[in-house]
């Protein structure tokens, strides 16, 4: 898998080159990315490079935050961290302590007190001081119940323990407790409050009746230990690895299914669109989803070991592609999660944002229908408050082009000449280990499809997850 | 009534005295009112005036938006308008043609389109051309059914048909038709989906799937014939009517139920206020809300009456007071809601705007507990996109002091003292024919109230209008 992030450094690229929509990055001090070393990945190169005004995007509100603690104090706050009222952190709460670690929701400094939670619901926004706005648009959030409520009492700090051992992993100060009403946060973040809602039903149906918001304190960098912690690089690690490659743009390809070659003709045709405009060296952020996803995804783990396929059949340019995991959980809440997936890579160096049809979509969980308008993401994105910096690139419908054997942007003066093949129809293949058409997708990564099916059939007693009722031309 | 807008002028007083958050008020070409002679209201002061610099707010915008066309084009937009396609408009869809055509929503210009539609429902806020934001909380849309939308055809321009007569009162240009997804737009602007929301019975549940926006022309002033047509001044004309007073501040109170002494209290202690902030003339424009209301609150022309007498009776200063009907269909949308209801008087010329407990609150409709945390509308106004110019004065409760007989702020540190006196309390009191504490409400004003309920009493075979679920210190 090291081809994954492999290192490919060019002579530098004009730094004063004209970059359409680049005129609103603030250059100067306040744009100093803070690189960390904490995290720092073996296959980054370490050695000084010159701080010059950097082409890539600065973080919403001018700061990568990070929160890990220093090293030198990690003894001390733990010690602290035992003697504080504890709460029990669920597996997602930690993907979220993750998230908020490294940044990548910049500038939440830890889970959201009821002002920052408000304006996510009302306005998918955050106000700062100086009166402009990032975009925020899922509720990232602590809930608790009663109990811990109580044995919180007066403490203005509490610790957070690591669901799986009894290991505290971080501290929460400054701390605000406020209702957790579930109806209305569901409605405004979903547009619906219908049963069966994968986040809702694993993360907030039975949570606790409280939110407790403050500043985090995470106690040691978080690790899964699930043998893909090295491709879950940091923002500050992917601005230092865009920077090593001398990026002058970044494009960030969000995807939680396996890559088709649909996708990589969209990524491959992105880039020469960019190099078109005049970038000389635009870099492919392909960022597969990391934290939670509902049963009938492909799990992550699978998923990498398709792209590693795709990277090592050639399919993709492993010297202008970085697949690193964008660690979130998974919302499926379409106009309102994609802005959020957008605004991420932002704080991770994209300037520009591939959107597809019906992005984090998903089929209505009660009517027969798509839970959401196909093109609504889009269009929400491309209003959203605190995104008017990313470049939004909105993607031609690719499809099995018959007569040319491959996939290919949809052309509608000849309909009858492309097959759409939803992520039904590539399951059921699968499943049953039939072969797409040729030139669907390359042979390798096809293969590992194969066997996780497979893998599922014989562990499940021949139960496969049931199908997707939505089928899209390329599903993201 | 003729009190209700009493005319008082002052010695100008200093324009360049130093006002709170008038700072961002721009001034200048781009301030200019556009006043209308139009729907001149005789008791306006029609002389002549040097347009100085105003003091008052300018409009979202920039500009007020009136969309009645010239008196000389009426009878020729008349005639193409019975060449069009032709919409059968509700009782509410000719509400909000009312509003919109005097500018209450500047700068919508009509009936949202998607791109407007989706802003508001996902933002809470339009993004104008030059890159600011205008507050538009609650979406103002026409919905249409499949046979209407067929019938429509390929026509770039619709007549909107007044539904009580066969008369057209204006058309929609330009226009753009789209999904109307109730459940969607439910969701996001109520924060629950749960049956029995009175503006979604009324208005949503049986409207047609589609939605059609565009720009208004509409053919003459909407009048309601009621009697009442001379207490709804528009933007315009409120405007005319503050500078005609030479107000230096314009401080608005919604409200949707009977005055009490409460209320009262609350708006002459803002005055006061406003004066020991160094204004020397501000304004209270008292506007109740004149549109559609759910059943059991007391119908508009109860209302009007019932504040007629608390002018006479003193309670409130005439000279000092604007009594006017805002023409807006209620929604009971809370923290929503609220944001429509202040910006709206941005452009009715208020720079503050006074918010209680819980506005635009109901009780959840299913669950027995309020729809919106009581707290939740002060906080998202004041931090709302668009509202930054205007002042938010949240008000201290007031209740019924026992010690000294009359309303008064409460006070914590005697809470055995104070008696609340809730809207249920206060109906079933009028409906007995009881009287309240002494000092409650003027007694013109109850006997106003007694009246109303004597009245539906007896025309409804004594059934009254089923009470409210929850009970507010001060209802607005």
């Amino acid at each position: 898998m090291a081809s994954m992030a492999a290192i490919f450094t060019k002579t530098p690229s004009n730094p004063n080159i004209s970059l359409p929509k680049l005129s609103k990055t603030r250059f100067g001090s306040s744009n100093i990315i803070p690189f960390s070393t904490r995290n720092s990945n073996p296959r980054v190169r370490t050695q000084l490079r010159l701080q010059v005004a950097s082409q890539l995007i600065s973080p919403d509100g001018g700061n990568l935050v990070e929160l890990v603690v220093d090293e030198s104090l990690k003894r001390e706050k733990k010690r602290e961290a035992i003697e504080l009222p504890k709460i029990k952190l669920t597996k997602i709460d930690l993907q979220w302590i993750h998230i908020l670690s490294e940044g990548w929701a910049s500038p939440l400094s830890g889970f959201m007190k009821e002002n920052e939670f408000l304006q996510t619901l009302h306005f998918n926004s955050l106000r700062l001081d100086d009166g402009s706005f990032v975009n925020m648009s899922v509720p990232i959030v602590l809930a608790i119940d009663d109990l811990v409520k109580d044995q919180i009492g007066e403490s203005r700090r509490v610790a957070l323990f690591d669901p799986a051992r009894d290991e505290p992993v971080a501290i929460l100060n400054d701390i605000q407790i406020y209702k957790h009403n579930k109806e209305e946060r569901v409605a405004r973040t979903w547009g619906t409050t219908a049963p069966g809602l994968p986040y809702v039903e694993e993360t907030i149906a039975n949570a606790g009746d409280w939110l407790i918001g403050g500043d985090l304190e995470v106690l040691e960098p978080i690790k899964f230990n699930d043998g893909l912690d090295r491709f879950r690089l940091s923002p500050a690690q992917l601005r230092k690895e865009f920077l090593s490659r001398d990026a002058d743009a970044v494009f960030a390809f969000q995807l939680r299914n396996p890559v088709h070659n649909g996708h990589a003709l969209l990524m491959t045709d992105t880039r020469r669109r960019l190099l078109e405009m005049g970038y000389k060296n635009p870099i492919l952020l392909l960022n597969p989803l990391g934290g939670f996803t509902k049963a009938d995804d492909v799990p992550l783990h699978w998923r990498m070991k398709q792209h590693e396929k795709v990277l090592e059949d050639g399919v993709l340019d492993p010297e202008t592609t970085v697949v690193s995991i964008f660690p979130s959980p998974m919302h499926y809440a379409g106009p309102t999660e994609v802005q959020w997936h957008a605004k991420a890579r932002i704080n991770a160096g994209a300037n520009f944002y591939i959107v597809g049809r019906d992005p984090a979509g998903m089929g209505h969980p009660v009517e027969k229908r798509d839970l959401y308008d196909a093109d609504h993401g889009k269009k929400v994105l491309s209003m959203a408050p605190g995104l008017e910096r990313l470049n939004i690139l909105p993607f031609k419908v690719a499809a099995y082009d018959k007569t040319q054997g491959k996939m290919a942007f949809f052309d509608p003066s000849r309909p009858q000449d492309f097959q759409f093949i939803s992520g039904t129809k590539m399951r059921t293949l699968a499943k049953n280990k039939e072969n797409p058409p040729n030139g669907f997708m390359c042979p390798g990564g096809w293969k590992v499809l194969v066997e996780y099916y497979d893998s599922v059939a014989s562990s499940d007693n021949d139960k496969i997850p049931q199908a997707a009722t939505t089928a899209a031309a390329v599903a993201v």
